[in-house]
């Protein structure tokens, strides 16, 4: 992506001028400011305040005037009533892009639509171009930038988010902990006043760092660039939507929190469906989605393998299989010829396969998966059940010693299994999705699978969903293998 | 529930009479019996083995003859070849009470169809009722019972279980863990040779330890039964149905599973409405829509009040209410007026009601739920975002001994918020569910919110999902308020 993108110094500061913290620790900004350095940001952070000499410990200017160079950027949390005389000095000192968290505009009817367009009409004047106002700061894990609220140390992940709500950047951070998601970068965009949606899609769409792009939207102020903009975007790098305003009640909801007005829900799913973006409904299927399309080839076709050691999740997945648009084929009498001496006696080769419940299930990770990919009778596997730690813990605490291998042995065949199952898709380009009840902090199978990019969601049926969601853009993108 | 039902004793055991441990702490008998002892069960267990003289430190017996008493119940996992004569040995006696966890059965075709009929018929001769044949045991918390594989040590809850997957007995302790919901009772149902879903649910109908009962089901040996029995306990206590036997592949591999044929999906969809039984579709939906109904008053009405502090999630609520069929109503003059004091400026006090992200919210989590329930305008309310420990990590950790209040003092505050929101429902028998991105390892008010009974989901619109359901129960229930 080129520096013209008006994202570009905003997600790539050297330097940034602060207006709005102060030293007491109370206050928004002030804690935010804490947070960026608490990140380890290597840039220059310039604060300034008209009274103090240093504002958390770093040197503080009087006024923008002051500052001894041009800032890459300016942050901006200041009251509402002095921001547009703030936006002029930031123009004249040449300062070309902001983030403007300060609230009071659009999204509080008539008089501050009235202010946002002085605002905006200030910026423009000096040629600056900003996020907000009325969002909640951007985060570069690559770059150590994070100026939300929220102190997390955020580790680096493949997916990018653009979000028109700021609590969907700022609070799910524990929550995508969990899940063993992981961001690459995430732009909260406000009011859109300057800079919105479409601007950050196309930015997004050339930063190597970000393999996936996902969206929270309540409405899009220029639909027909989106179209444009989307449609080629979706050529080369999935995009997931989660689109809220098109319901009565989620357009007046979304309406009073950004100044937005309700699009059309069918207006808005032809939209997505004829631009490539994969829709979904709920913030869960935007993330794990998301990160599943950042870190899965697509499915090329509607055909899918199961594979567990448990009755319950492989109905449960062929069931939802059925309910999400996939198809589970019967396998050909070959390649249950060739899966059967790899199963207990008691189990089914069909498709589900299920190895019934065992104490072993080393070939549920590596052997069963592969073959099945390799017949190229499915576009995909699923599988549920692969557990490590926890299991151990089950099964193994009472006999520690007495098995003639040790809990380590177990550990690197284990690790062994699963880097190979990682694998599969790279090498096949067909996708593997996995559930387990256990997550990353139960089960350290969870969480060696998540960190080498195959997803593992909680549920049977999730894993289904997510599957699905890649069936969708293998067939959006027109890649079916049939 | 009169001690006559087949499962009173196997659910109550005093005795039990365990075939199929030794002192091989590698096998599934073993470990399950060592798991029973862990657990605190304060019954007697008779292992018996032919040759040991104690099994895991108790006295063994020889075989079924030299029990120094007839045992309440016995547990047998033994290789199916040696299953009908053990059963022959406990008929004669005088046991008419056991679980059989052993394999080998109708789920293995035509051959092990043959043989659970051999072990019906011989069971049937000794007047002996079980479970199984292919069941993974029983839970009750409150008996300090389990005999399933996983030593989870299981908390008190409201929700009984009936399940043909064995997995979602066992396999979920963990996850139901992380989601803060705990079971009262749980049955493993296996193939239902003897005692099926049916007599599992007139059981749990009359246990007081379980309010609301929730089913994992891949087909019906007696939908008629169900359907008298389940039309007399939903008018007392809630259920909640999974079914995933109604398409071709679900019913396919459930076939392979517990040996039962596919049903057809829609004549399920009219068995459960007309029966009044919540039909889900996926595992998490039955388990948290479980405990819901189990926790809160059902929803008896369509409307719903809906309180956040952030803007994202109040709209993914408004617009998840709607496709769920729930209604967002504009809350009268009177009401807006009422609650606009307790509101920042900024705030939106018609429904949704935004209060805007602030660093406070104590308004959210007491006043304004019960002035909207007591309003009488909105049947149900939904609350995102309480936040205790997580927040004031996030956002006092930099400043503690400076606010003028200790954090405990912040804490003992927010525990009387939390205590009297849980008090709501109750008094106004009106449900309310929240969501938080945080869980209850993450944040002491969700932990503290869900062990007082009100759900705690971890989206927004999960909490929708389980409102819906509340409602769906309201409905069947006609306990609607117009």
């Amino acid at each position: 992506m080129p520096p013209e993108s008006p994202l570009w110094k905003i997600m790539h500061p050297r330097s940034v001028a602060w207006l709005g913290a102060s030293n007491n620790l109370a206050k928004m900004g002030t804690i935010q400011l804490r947070n960026l350095l608490d990140a380890g940001f290597s840039g220059t952070v310039y604060p300034i305040h008209p009274t103090e000499e240093t504002v958390l410990g770093l040197k503080a200017y009087p006024n923008v005037e002051a500052l001894p160079e041009i800032p890459d950027m300016a942050f901006v949390v200041v009251p509402a009533r002095v921001l547009v005389d703030l936006v002029e000095d930031l123009g004249k000192r040449g300062v070309k892009r902001a983030v403007i968290v300060s609230g009071g505009f659009k999204e509080m009817g008539e008089e501050g639509a009235g202010r946002e367009a002085v605002l905006l009409s200030t910026a423009e004047r000096y040629g600056m171009r900003f996020l907000g106002p009325n969002c909640i700061g951007v985060m570069h894990t690559r770059e150590a930038l994070n100026t939300t609220m929220f102190p997390v140390s955020v580790a680096r992940g493949p997916v990018g988010l653009v979000s028109q709500s700021g609590s969907y950047v700022t609070q799910v951070q524990l929550y995508l902990k969990k899940l063993g998601i992981h961001l690459s970068q995430a732009i909260s965009v406000g009011n859109e006043a300057s800079i919105d949606v479409v601007d950050c899609l196309e930015y997004l769409a050339g930063q190597n760092d970000t393999k996936a792009v996902i969206l929270y939207l309540e409405t899009l102020r220029r639909p027909r660039r989106f179209f444009e903009v989307a449609r080629e975007v979706t050529r080369v790098k999935p995009v997931a939507a989660l689109y809220v305003g098109g319901t009565e009640a989620g357009g007046r909801a979304g309406g009073s929190h950004t100044g937005a007005l309700a699009g059309n829900d069918r207006l808005y799913d032809a939209l997505f469906r004829q631009s490539g973006v994969v829709r979904v409904f709920t913030l869960e299927d935007l993330y794990t989605v998301g990160y599943a399309l950042a870190s899965q080839p697509p499915l090329r076709g509607k055909r899918v393998g199961i594979v567990s050691h448990s009755g319950g999740p492989v109905t449960s997945m062929a069931d939802a299989c059925e309910r999400y648009g996939l198809e589970v084929p019967v396998f050909s009498q070959a390649l249950q010829e060739a899966i059967k001496p790899l199963l207990p006696a008691t189990a089914s080769a069909a498709n589900p396969v299920d190895l019934t419940f065992g104490l072993g299930q080393g070939e549920m990770v590596t052997t069963i998966p592969r073959r099945i990919l390799e017949s190229g009778e499915v576009d995909g596997v699923l599988i549920h059940g692969i557990m490590g730690s926890s299991y151990r813990e089950a099964f193994f605490r009472h006999f520690k010693g007495s098995l003639g291998i040790s809990l380590k042995d177990i550990e690197i065949g284990q690790k062994e299994g699963l880097t190979e199952l990682a694998r599969i898709p790279r090498e096949t380009g067909r996708p593997v999705i996995c559930s387990s009840f256990m997550d990353r902090e139960q089960d350290d199978c969870t969480k060696i699978l998540q960190d080498m990019g195959i997803p593992v969601l909680a549920t049977p049926e999730k894993a289904v969903r997510v599957m699905a969601a890649l069936g969708r853009y293998g067939s959006l993108r027109g890649v079916r293998s049939r």
